[in-house]
């Protein structure tokens, strides 16, 4: 047998298009990883451009993210407490 | 003298708009980040999960990225050299 299925290290038509689709989708999704990174860099180099400090704008983007993990966890504590005394 | 300029260190309206804009792009900006990046665990989850070693495919992409990133170089040197002698 010359085909595929002669050795078990190679793989089968499926796997094959499934790596591939897979790489693919990886690949495009890096892309997009990458021009939100450039984007990023962007708004922060104009908010240099008009004055701001950027080490404080970074400070503030993670302190309102704190703030709004923390206000979700509540959110849904106070979800769970509700449902639990069966008021929902 | 009550408004903002009384006070130095106190933004002005239009300093104000662009800090908020500026806040605001970059929030969705990184949201757009964390949507790639899960969108990223998922197909190595599936990969995974399809029966691949997703510590290769991980090589493999880098793999690629350096390959591309020497193509792109080589071209731009091409391109470079044939304009440099007026070949283009």
């Amino acid at each position: 047998m010359a085909d595929d299925t002669s050795n078990i290290d190679v793989l089968n038509s499926t796997a094959k298009s499934q790596l591939l689709t897979i790489i693919e989708r990886i690949d495009r999704l890096e892309q997009d990883k990458e021009a939100v990174t450039g984007d990023l860099k962007e708004v922060y180099a104009e908010a240099k451009g008009n004055g701001f400090d950027t080490k404080i704008i970074r400070k503030v983007i993670r302190i309102r993210k704190q703030d709004r993990a923390k206000r979700q966890e509540e959110a849904a504590l106070v979800d769970l407490y509700m449902h639990a005394i069966g008021d929902y």
